[in-house]
């Protein structure tokens, strides 16, 4: 039941930095409010704003041993997709591994679990988004699987899908609708900043989105 | 049973700013432990301390249409307290609504349940203090109230109630009695700066307040 | 059955300070995969890394009396390690604790419980793990013991045990096993350092540890 | 700032026995959705519906002497409404204080703590809604109030208020508003039991309700 | 983006039914320790174990409307699996739906929210296994799906999966590999009933496993 | 590291009985309100009292091996007290090893993580305490040890040290103090049955304990 995919799809490059350039909050909505993953993953520093293509890898509890194994299958521009079968918050990752996925290419970790060496990595500029700071250690037992479909903080990732995490948190994006999100998203922020500077000059949504009617038909009173 | 109140009083803005200063901590000791609301309302950015009159919006669950009518009520100086009717994490607030807010004058947003675009919105510096950072989009659907009497964090707030934000939390005091909490803060701080540098000069907090006599009476033993 | 003991034993300096420099994850591997507290105890702010002797107390839920009691037992170099009797969250640390603490050359505070005044303690440099940010007052009322062994974060303390705080987590070594820890961390990390060089390199984790034998072995297949 | 206030107002018995037996989420939807604690509050033991007068009371965290202050104004029909001033786990209440409270005409207890003795509780048929089953003992040190507005589970109660406990939770009526909640509440009752019946014999609510048209307006699709 | 799959393929009536009698934890091993739901989604009463084909519902935070487009979707035999878009604890299902659903064949509800009227679905014997118990009402006003893929308690469903219930929590079985599953559910069962007997007369695992001398060999010692 | 202690001094028979009968919160209290594990441990079943001395045995995360190794230990009237390195909710117990752990004369298990096949258990009267029930199954891995001194919930637990548990939850008393610890226990019983009958006949707590003058000097008024 242990295997390692090889070899999978990603998608385009320019369309990946595209969704990366959007953000998690506007991917989001574009592609109709679904693949957010739980509020529980958080980035150990802030300011950091990236996607990539999912390598992912499902490990035992208390058990890093696939890290390596997932590491050797990453490629320039792709983000780790770290999960254990069952709830853990034991500390599966820190700066040696990230030393070496970086040194592929890796641009980051999101991991349903703990990371440690928090500092280091911070030094390093290496974003991780987790469940837990803790540094409870783990062995190296017994296997797991590279590049399967897991659930990561409740979503569904396919190995190759974008995801996109930022301040805001994480978001999968199905390689297969990737680029017409992208234009979804774009399409977004155009109309947005057009409203950001009228709402900015002091205008209301009120007014802009026309709601005044609506609000007074679903039985509105002002007192 | 949707209303919304268009009128409320407000507390005198010295006051307010009074309080801002003495920050949360002083202000919830001043009116005698009382007021806090819980420590899962947390900042999206360190370093803020603030204070204003509460204009309360009371939403459903997932939905932030009342968000747009609320922020028509704000003037200058105001905070916008945000309550779901039931336990909600999704993202009612973004980087649209908070530059709306602003242009009304608005200082900052309190809000039991999540907000989004925390990069934007600690570049724009519009704090926010909230229970959790999701992105999940929120629909415009079903009316709520705003300028009622609401529990935000385990707390009352009244419309017009001044509210104190800072590192430590949030806590709330009643407009009739800001001005008296603002005087019992002020005598507060003046007793603790004496203490303080004589405690940084390292004179004991049990001689300082004379604590020996009743430790022993109670049964303490040095051992 | 409440008493301060006035006598503890402390590791040597040079022991202590070097366990700080090798960081907790290092030190809780170096030991054995032991003495982590849980990580629901957190910094107040980022960067700081610190080891020190344990001065434990004990107190009763929402009472801070014996924290002036215990003051007085700390020395150059000592931290403060305390817990309630039961959970709580309350509040029971604040800026003029750390003047008074400070003045007597503590290191820093780990509390099992709430603290206060954070943005005062940040400005100070004097670094707090809790398990909360939190104002709600406390009372001094009631008795509770001094450098008596304590259960904090899950991990047990004997006053005068290394206690190690870094942005991973609180780890505790015992006095009598400090010097030996330092050695094997020490080892530990020059261990490390040289994997460090090989996988910023582009090394794998596979061909250095020689895993991929072990692997095939488990049935470890790739598709 | 510590009373206990000896005269409050009830609502009228009949009146509170109807609402016992609408059960809390009927009386929650008769009322607009409102006045429902959290549902942290769970009961002891199954299959309890009961409906009392609030008798309030505030106690500080760890310390339960204010229990039997409160006890002494309990009156025939009355439920106790226990809140700490701030999040307290401790076991407040065992078998004394409810051999006591059940002598006075006590109906049972809603506890936004810890209660124990569950064993006795459920043997004596005298139910308890809390947040935590926990041993642990507290104190006699400190005053709170009796009779004063309390926030319980997230609800706002004021003394003589009705509250309505069953194995669904825990809701709050306000005493002035109650006889006409009681008639919404019947109301609903006689339309849910003919719908009920319609349903069981194989009726769906999408034609009981007229559903249909709306759902295909709003963009359903069937595939 | 709303959609209604009116075709589902089940699995096979003997195999549901045995998949049943295996109950949970043997199911959740027979078919490779994947899965099951997490621990926070448990049974309204002791007692039932239940098996079924998925009929699921994608629904909106506080919004159950598609509760009723659901229902017209089971046939005898099913289980309706039931999702929010966001975290949601709000009673989107009470005695209504239930006698509506059971009139249908369904033979139970699996929902990652609140549920409601607990006293009549025990007493009608309707088993249900939810996040939370809650009587928090919900609105009709905005669409979702049913009968597409869902991620009910951190597991992936496809509708006309086979969902398993009992007190040990919820397991879902890939249609296709149902009838696979069984079979080693049921060898499995076979082995332990041996083993059950050899144990009951005091013999070891150590020694009918034959485990002592591979656990001297990683090193154990008895002193 | 791994090491089974294979000789425990245990508590006298009597003693145990004596406390398992007087119950977890009379016990704490006897004690000096000491020994309390914390309040997520909780029965699978209702109505269980049981004390045995503690066998105590630590285990990986997901690894349920030690299990086997412990169960050899146990004695007639032995608690077994399991613990996890890290946080864990996993099922490492089920029906198999409690008939194991039953035919060896073993009263019950305390576990700071999950266990499995509650029904079974249920039905054979073996109870257990636990933070959570969860199928998610283990492996048979990595080692632990058996008979060393262990942190379950929160408390400090050495072998042959007498556990008691109950529907209140579990208190750990050393076995050094506990035939004086039971003294206490009998006394604070006796004490309570003649105040029980008191209150029972309408008497008040202010008055039995003669609270009212202690009351007034605090401040307490009545209004």
């Amino acid at each position: 039941m242990s295997v390692v995919v090889t070899r999978i799809e990603r998608a385009d490059t320019n369309v990946i930095d595209g969704l990366a350039h959007a953000g998690v909050a506007t991917v989001h909505e574009a592609q109709g409010r679904t693949g957010l993953m739980h509020s529980s993953l958080r980035p150990i520093y802030s300011g950091a704003r990236i996607a990539g293509s999912a390598v992912t890898v499902l490990m035992p509890p208390g058990d890093n041993w696939m890290m390596h194994v997932a590491i050797e299958q990453l490629r320039e521009g792709d983000l780790l997709i770290a999960v254990p079968t069952s709830p853990c918050e034991d500390g599966y990752f820190g700066d040696l591994l990230a030393t070496s996925a970086k040194a592929r290419g890796c641009r980051g970790l999101i991991i349903d679990a703990g990371v440690r060496d928090v500092r280091d990595l911070t030094a390093m500029g290496f974003p991780v988004w987790s469940r837990a700071i803790y540094s409870q250690g783990t062995v190296k037992e017994t296997l797991g699987s590279v590049n399967v479909p897991v659930v990561c903080g409740g979503a569904l990732v396919n190995p190759g899908d974008v995801v996109i995490a930022d301040d805001d948190g994480v978001c999968v994006v199905p390689r297969a609708s990737a680029a017409q999100v992208l234009e979804k998203a774009n399409e977004r922020e155009a109309r947005e900043e057009e409203k950001r500077k009228r709402l900015a000059a002091g205008e209301l949504g009120l007014d802009i989105y026309d709601m005044r009617e609506r609000l007074a038909q679903k039985g509105l009173k002002y007192v």
